[in-house]
């Protein structure tokens, strides 16, 4: 049983890490920008992780031997161009500092594939350029660096997790699956691309359990976080329009891919694998459990 | 005529510059972290520029149109390894955006060759690639593309300029030149490699009217700062020792080359030069000027 500190807990991958941390018995505080909610297992703590006195404090009183860091700017649509990444990389190294200066001992924290160059397809952790393009990859894969400098410097194992297509449960509704299930779901048309791009699809479960996995095994530097098995986005909506039988409304090809899509966008996992780490779902398993879970949302 | 703040104008760089920006006519605001020297013309203010509400509070009283940020953490010997990089990485962040809310408009800040992979050689903007291994080159590394993305975000120019080899009056006592200098003028022996590694010297000067140069200029991105001429260390040396008449005590070849210094340190400066600058000084003007200056101190 460790204190672990969890940032985004309210999050798309925060809900399950948090989830599975009580599982293993864990002591969890959590943190959150809003007021806390009622949670007899997690303990809350209300902190603008962009202010160091409220991070200070946060630390000083949590007293975590183990963090996850999530949080991030994240709103749909404007995260990939918010001025608001260039705070997340100095929130992100304050928070690494001072939880560590209350005795921290390991962290994991959040990275994301945008952070290499997409040209290449096949993302390989130590020879794939980091040549983002967009500021929220800019900023992430600054912040990876810094926090790998952060690593180096104090000697506490920081493990960063570049996160492919995650998907399942609690997912933004912009999003392709969530916007697909909803159309299909009030049965409209589901408007989508020729579908034939590629790419590495995971269970958020999957996403959490391997953070977690990093965390435990005490592993640091840059981990790709996928499948690591090149599927169609074609497969999984058809798959989920065949389970909610509106096969007939999918428009596959009706809208256009940009020509700056990659054609196929894949983890080379054998670094996380290496760790021992299994993902749980398949594909199919996974758009199951997602399909459950937003039936249950009426 | 333009409100201008300067951090580290105390320093290295920043005392020359901040006298170019007197004799320009600006209305020079300074940063000290310690209290403030008497200084009519100069504009003094005390602030940790690692604290928020201090920069904050700084911006908010100098409402500057242009900002040269020199200040890093310079402690010779232990930058290239302290914790504060990481920690100047934020506060370089946090001074940009505070800047730009009270009204800047233009912004140049001190990066470094040792941004570079230096087994290159020859330092290209465009070109070489920014794989520094030391924790000063990294941090600065990352603050540049950081830098980078702020400019684009906020469609304000931030010029970068990447310093070469500096030299001249006010150069810290345990750097080569000075410290030949010293175990010179006193008589004493001055055991050097065998300094036939070729390096971009620049006199402190050019460097500090290359940035303000820049500034003027409202160029954006990275610029190297330097000649653009090899020159071995053994000229400089050899030239200084001559100078002090002392060329009987110099030591050249006595002190191993470490392996991992780079046989050639250059930078190319098209870049630079095509926005119209030139420098003022050539190694030997530099060198006299140098000495002329370590003579008044006595």
């Amino acid at each position: 049983m460790a204190v672990v500190l969890v940032t985004g807990a309210r999050g798309f991958v925060g809900r399950p890490l948090v989830r599975q941390l009580l599982e293993q018995g864990h002591e969890v505080h959590a943190v959150t920008s809003a007021a806390s909610e009622a949670d007899n297992a997690v303990h809350w703590h209300q902190c603008d992780l962009l202010d160091l006195a409220q991070v200070a404090e946060l630390c000083r009183q949590v007293q975590a031997r183990q963090l996850v860091h999530l949080a991030w700017c994240a709103k749909p649509g404007s995260y990939w161009t918010s001025p608001d990444n260039l705070r997340w990389v100095g929130a992100t190294l304050q928070l690494l500092e001072q939880f560590r200066f209350q005795g921290g001992d390991a962290a994991v924290v959040a990275g994301t594939c945008a952070e290499y160059d997409w040209r290449t397809g096949f993302m390989q952790e130590a020879f794939t350029p980091l040549q983002p393009t967009t500021v929220y990859g800019r900023c992430k894969r600054s912040c990876s660096e810094l926090a790998g400098v952060f690593s180096q410097l104090h000697d506490m194992p920081v493990a960063w997790g570049r996160i492919f297509q995650a998907y399942g449960p609690h997912e933004a509704a912009g999003r392709l699956l969530p916007s697909v299930i909803a159309a299909l779901s009030q049965g409209q048309e589901a408007h989508c691309s020729h579908g034939q791009q590629l790419r590495d699809f995971i269970h958020v479960d999957d996403v959490a359990s391997a953070l977690l996995h990093l965390l435990a095994a005490r592993a640091s530097g840059a981990f790709n976080i996928g499948n690591g098995l090149p599927q169609r986005l074609a497969e999984a909506v058809e798959y989920v329009a065949d389970r909610l039988g509106r096969a007939n409304l999918l428009r596959l090809g009706s809208v256009a891919v940009s020509p700056e899509e990659p054609p196929l966008l894949v983890a080379d996992v054998r670094k996380l694998k290496a760790l021992g780490w299994q993902g749980r779902f398949d594909l199919r398993d996974g758009l199951d459990d997602t399909l459950a879970w937003w039936q249950c949302q009426g």
